[in-house]
């Protein structure tokens, strides 16, 4: 049985902390049986603008639903944001929506805002209630540690994380024009639904450059959609869903000077997290180019990402056209498919109906990479999306199967 | 790793040659690397009424596209079946569609009747031209060893399987009420795209009683809805899945007769393909009730089905509840989940929002059995589905990983 170590990142220079005007801590509350940091906070100089996207699945956690309220109330200006792994806070009834409220108040008390002005996040196992005096003991430990140093914001960052294999950040300065330079920092924990009723996916993208309200709501949407929502792991969504964008505003550089660094960082956490998927060896973007629409190019590309045969070829290093190609003629968005064109690691394998001639052994030791490319052009508009997907190999059965509930 | 031994499963004592009328063969022509039975001949003693379901995938391969054809040609009265396994035709051009014409004129050559009173199915590998020489002399072969011993019927069983671990049939006989009986005969293969560019599925459905071919294809649409399109291996529909019903009309029996019977073999043979689904330990039954609609329900099974997360937590025999209830979760097609119900071999594991306690100990047991059930109450109206879904273990990976194209 091959199983891949994970892959190794060299941390990156920007961090949370990086961006003047918050400051960060990550402690060791003990909700997590492993003693790891499983309570982190972040706090604002000030109220800042925020935008958020959240899960859509209808069991939503607590958290979410507070989170989703509390952006409504306070206009989207928040001063802080408050996160514990290691117990997600979903399905838990109202008992879990008392539970998210209070430490959203415990933060506010000690922060001197109003509760509707703070941000609560939850990762970890679902169903299970909230240990609410280690949470807020973790949460004034927080406190007496926040900190603007690179390490704080690591100590966040590790706060956040459950089964992670590494951690996913990212970040870039951009020059202004005047001198000086405005900074884009994220990060991200999840890499599917791991262990037993694991939930998934939590980012926080910010940067100390301008911005407003709606501003951040118009670019949110724009990101996820090329990053958080172009993922594709174990085609589960989890109920704890949550990506947040914000501007601390301490630096020059408006929304334009900044966004495309935003989307860049999004997009990279986003690929993070597909490598990181349950025992990924590569992370596979699929390019579906020449469809009908933008949404039927993204449909066609989930309709191939979704196929367990596919994903155990990308495993196998395995130039299988036929898997994909056959995936593309199942999809309901392609009309006709005597134009397809599927071209793998540069190498064009099918073509007018037909396979090419091409080296099966040369093209399979091209797979075998951290970084796959899977073209499928359609031949039927310009329609394009790109899907980042991770193969599934043995370690995504014995992650899944083996830890048991 | 865990690798399963393929149950085994006594031999039916009804095949296909038990249906009066009908004779049959199956010959090794050396299409296939390995030397088993390749080519099969099915020959009833006049046209009968025929229905037929073919794959929706937009490459549907060459036998597929004549066999649509021929069924409208002929007026849905056939006389007789040719199949080749090892070799799919299909991504084949022209010359694919040529070659399976000639397999049909060959047949109608040798049996004094019309191409068109003949349907042709291949199964295989995609992508490479069919080796007509070979093809041909194994029909001349079939001919000459045409029978209504059962033994014939085996050897076709033979000759239509792939990678199949073991034979899939069933039969039933139905008593006439003025004595003398009625029988339903099917048999099927096929068990996900295993193999690299291995097809999927056939299944011959017949019956020596009576029936027209309007009421033939009134009735396989009915089936196939509960049968072979309630199974899941995949997500991963073939360029050349075939069922075919007919009825050859020798005894009594109208369509009222036997056509439940008909449905139990259509469903055990779907069984049988869910069973044998690529390393598959066992087969669940996901059956969900309460739906708004049967399309609903269908669609919201399938979304928990296609979960690879769920599949693994069935190969692990873990009552995973919340890797099932964040599915129905993720579906569209669930308005309101506050009235969801989830029931595991019996065991209601969740309930109003929350997880009810169960011993986790004792229904992992439960759980290791050949046929598992996964009851999900949406609560919302009287749409029901059963959807039969192998689950995801090791084995899986290794058949589609390690065998490179």
């Amino acid at each position: 049985m091959r199983l891949p170590d994970p892959p190794t990142f060299a941390p990156c220079p920007i961090t949370l902390t990086t961006l003047s005007g918050l400051r960060a801590a990550g402690v060791r509350a003990g909700i997590k049986a492993s003693g790891n940091p499983d309570v982190g906070l972040l706090v604002a100089d000030k109220p800042m603008p925020m935008a958020g996207v959240f899960t859509q699945n209808h069991f939503a956690a607590a958290p979410v639903l507070l989170s989703r309220k509390h952006l409504t109330l306070s206009g989207g200006m928040v001063r802080a944001m408050v996160v514990n792994s290691g117990n997600a806070n979903a399905c838990t009834g109202e008992r879990g929506e008392r539970d998210a409220l209070q430490m959203a108040q415990r933060v506010a008390a000690h922060v001197g805002c109003s509760a509707h002005e703070v941000i609560v996040a939850s990762t970890g196992v679902i169903g299970h209630k909230l240990p609410m005096d280690k949470v807020l003991a973790g949460i004034d430990a927080c406190v007496s540690e926040l900190s603007g140093e690179e390490e704080a914001g690591r100590n966040f960052l590790a706060a956040i994380q459950t089964t992670d294999a590494f951690s996913k950040e990212a970040g870039q300065a951009v020059a202004l024009t005047g001198g000086g330079s405005t900074h884009v920092a994220g990060i991200a924990k999840g890499a599917g639904m791991i262990e037993p009723n694991m939930a998934t996916m939590l980012a926080f993208v910010g940067t100390d450059g301008q911005a407003t309200v709606d501003e951040l709501n118009a670019l949110i949407g724009q990101i996820a959609r090329r990053s958080f929502n172009a993922v594709h792991v174990d085609s589960h969504t989890s109920t704890n869903d949550m990506f947040l964008l914000f501007a601390t505003g301490k630096t020059g550089g408006s929304t334009q000077t900044w966004s495309d660094a935003a989307m860049s960082v999004a997009r990279r956490l986003a690929w993070l997290i597909a490598r990181d998927g349950e025992g990924a060896t590569k992370v596979t973007t699929i390019t579906v180019t020449g469809a009908s629409s933008d949404e039927a190019a993204n449909l066609i590309a989930r309709e191939v990402a979704k196929s367990a045969l596919v994903r155990t070829a990308l495993f196998g290093n395995d130039p299988n056209w036929g898997r994909f190609v056959s995936q593309v003629g199942n999809s309901r968005h392609v009309k006709n498919v005597v134009n397809l064109t599927c071209t793998l690691q540069g190498v064009t394998v099918f073509k007018r109906g037909e396979p090419t001639q091409f080296n099966k052994v040369d093209l399979s030791k091209k797979m075998a990479v951290d970084d796959v490319s899977l073209e499928l052009h359609i031949g039927e508009g310009d329609g394009r999306f790109e899907l980042m997907t991770s193969d599934l190999g043995y370690k995504y059965v014995e992650v899944n199967a083996e830890y048991t509930t």
